[in-house]
């Protein structure tokens, strides 16, 4: 079995047990683990470096500001953006696609405009659009993805129409790992003079993301699913877009001048950051974003088809186990969904807990796509490029003990719901 | 000279050179430096800890969540909540302070309401309330303050009328380091049914909040003012009150139940925490909360204190200085605001820089005080427990610096503005 290079720059692969097993960490797509550098970055900001930025003119606060500031250039590189304006840190992909729908969307909309989702979204992609909906009367419709777990094109084209505004879809199914034709749907959005938003939070890390070639016109992710911090989301939003939005929180260096009644504000992605940032978490986030690069989206994408292909044909050679989504495993992006015959999914992550092996069970924050599936919830494994097949193995090895425990103990079967 | 017991643990304190001058860090009031164990709990938990909380099953993530929400317990005894529902996790001080702008005012104010706040206001408790009164037609109204730097109370009175529906007030001035009667003001507050909001975030690294005491309806502070983590906010609010307040961010965890148009949502804090929080932010606020409770409130002020008395006593021997606020030591809280004659504060800042002794000078985000006080800008030095008496000795040689350079280069008044 080939060594995994990355394995020994993650602490918590090597040092930590699960239930006395060493820990197989397969819960990636809810957040990522650290690479040691990434954690010794943040120690060396708060042990060293540490004080607020755009504020005062102390060495030791322009270093942090300049350090804070060159990781918003690294992220417009990193996904191509046009400038660095366009890059908005928050806190959350939730947060910024909540921010979207909150500051374009209710903006924007009349009665009688159409939203365009996909079934498979996020309950943060949502959600947001739901309320949305209800305040400014616009309609919400939903693309169906076909065998594959991909939103059918064909069908796209007859649901964005005139009356579209908005199209805001998933780039990578959270759920079924499946990758969504977005760059094909941003022409369609752009066809009918709609905006195109893409959730990028499973695809960033997984691939390279190009914001001009896929010509979208915002992009959310978040750090932590990329090696990063918690606490630090990326906005993308062209600037000919942002310049037409007004700020949304207001308070510390996002302000030009303020009299008693009246407040100027700064141009640029820093009016919609009011307040002290998460500082340690986006210069954390540039150690993550120079290691990820260093790695190289090539040997992530060839570790992400190694391994899917490897618990893919095994799960196969198990009858008990369905596998949701697409057969081919390129298509799962690091994730499976899967239930192990008729035993609930919470049931079945209680063996794999006990085995070391971390996955999640539960609706996924896609409650739609549950009942898509015909299905109250399903486990997901998810891996990464530092997950290797041992990992696999041990993945393997819970689906067997699981269908073993269940085997001799059918009657704990009755909790399937 | 007494030795600082606390210094030691602090880092930065005692490794970092600023111009090739030992740091003199005086900058707190913008933000705090961290103990190493908090720097360490943060190592801990990206190294041995890391999971997404409120969503996995494993034992991985059983943990991370029980640490998050034990934060919340720890924040709730701090402050003397009544319940730890009460407690919801922010991005900062000034995300709080717009939080309750927008989802309490917005909500509830009608034209010709009244909104109380003071002239001693940082923007982000002005900023906030002017975008609300636009949108609404309530009008601000101001209290100004006395020779102390104190809101003068018989003119509140005067001020809190039948109109007045809401009353934010800071509890400590960022700029004169003057505390505010805030618990007197809620009274007058609620004798009208208005509501009371108290910005903390330079009174609660600084001594003990007890908000039943104080019966304040909402109350925003920082951690990383106090030794905790940036990215970290806490907004405090009377349960009768957040039941009352939709939630404003959607997706995760937050959500209770979704079909395709329609979401109910969960109860408590939680459902105002959507998306993946700042988890390592949070577990290491705990820490910072834990160390700061063993130094204790009654050392902090004896120190704070200890160090007002020595610079101020010192300053007042030297009439070029001038101190804006009260004469008393008692009355600053660990910030002094002055100016050195004629000479411009940023190039005040510029020797102090080259001294290694960080303060701030410009504004404060506080242009309204700035207009009040006759100045545009000020110098601003802020101290916390860790900073001792050489500290002090270090701010007076750069005072005195800074007057011998201006004495022999007089011309450079010239950009005094």
């Amino acid at each position: 079995m080939p060594k995994n290079q990355f394995r020994d720059d993650f602490p918590i692969l090597n040092n930590v047990k699960m239930n006395d097993e060493p820990l197989a960490y397969l819960d990636n797509a809810a957040t990522s683990q650290k690479p040691q550098l990434v954690i010794d970055r943040i120690s060396r900001y708060y042990g060293y470096e540490n004080a607020n930025i755009h504020r005062a003119t102390h060495a030791l606060a322009l270093k942090a500001t300049d350090d804070y500031e060159q990781v918003r250039d690294q992220v417009r590189h990193f996904i191509n953006a046009k400038s660095r304006d366009e890059i908005i840190f928050t806190r959350s992909t939730t947060e910024s696609l909540n921010w979207v729908a909150q500051r374009w969307g209710e903006a924007k909309l009349k009665p009688g405009d159409e939203i365009v989702l996909s079934i498979l979204e996020h309950h943060s992609n949502l959600v947001p659009w739901q309320q949305v909906a209800k305040k400014t009367g616009a309609r919400l419709r939903f693309l169906d993805f076909n065998q594959e777990g991909v939103i059918d094109l064909n069908a796209a084209k007859k649901t964005i129409n005139a009356k579209t505004k908005i199209v805001s879809i998933t780039q990578v199914s959270n759920v079924l790992g499946s990758i969504q034709p977005v760059k094909e749907l941003a022409i369609m959005a752009h066809e009918v003079n709609a905006i195109m938003i893409v959730d990028a939070a499973q695809s960033v890390p997984h691939f390279k993301i190009d914001v001009q070639n896929l010509d979208c016109d915002f992009l959310a992710f978040s750090a932590h699913k990329m090696l990063g911090p918690t606490g630090v989301g990326v906005l993308y939003g062209k600037s000919e877009l942002l310049e037409k939005i007004d700020p949304e929180f207001f308070g510390g260096e996002m302000i030009e001048e303020v009299s008693k009644n009246e407040a100027s504000f700064k141009s640029g992605a820093l009016r919609f950051e009011a307040g002290t940032q998460n500082i340690a978490g986006v210069i954390a986030f540039g150690a993550a974003l120079t290691y990820l690069q260093k790695v190289g989206f090539d040997k992530i994408a060839a570790q992400d088809r190694s391994l899917m292909e490897a618990a893919i044909s095994a799960l196969q050679n198990r009858p008990q186990v369905k596998i949701y989504g697409s057969a081919d495993p390129a298509n799962h992006t690091g994730i499976i969904s899967f239930n192990v015959g008729e035993i609930h999914p919470h049931d079945v992550s209680t063996v794999f807990d006990l085995d070391g092996v971390a996955i999640r069970a539960g609706h996924h924050c896609a409650e739609p796509l549950m009942n898509r599936l015909g299905v109250s919830a399903t486990c997901r494994a998810s891996f990464y490029f530092y997950n290797n097949l041992d990992d696999v193995e041990r993945f393997l090895i819970a689906i067997k003990d699981t269908e073993d425990f269940f085997n001799r103990h059918p009657s704990k079967e009755s909790s399937n719901g």
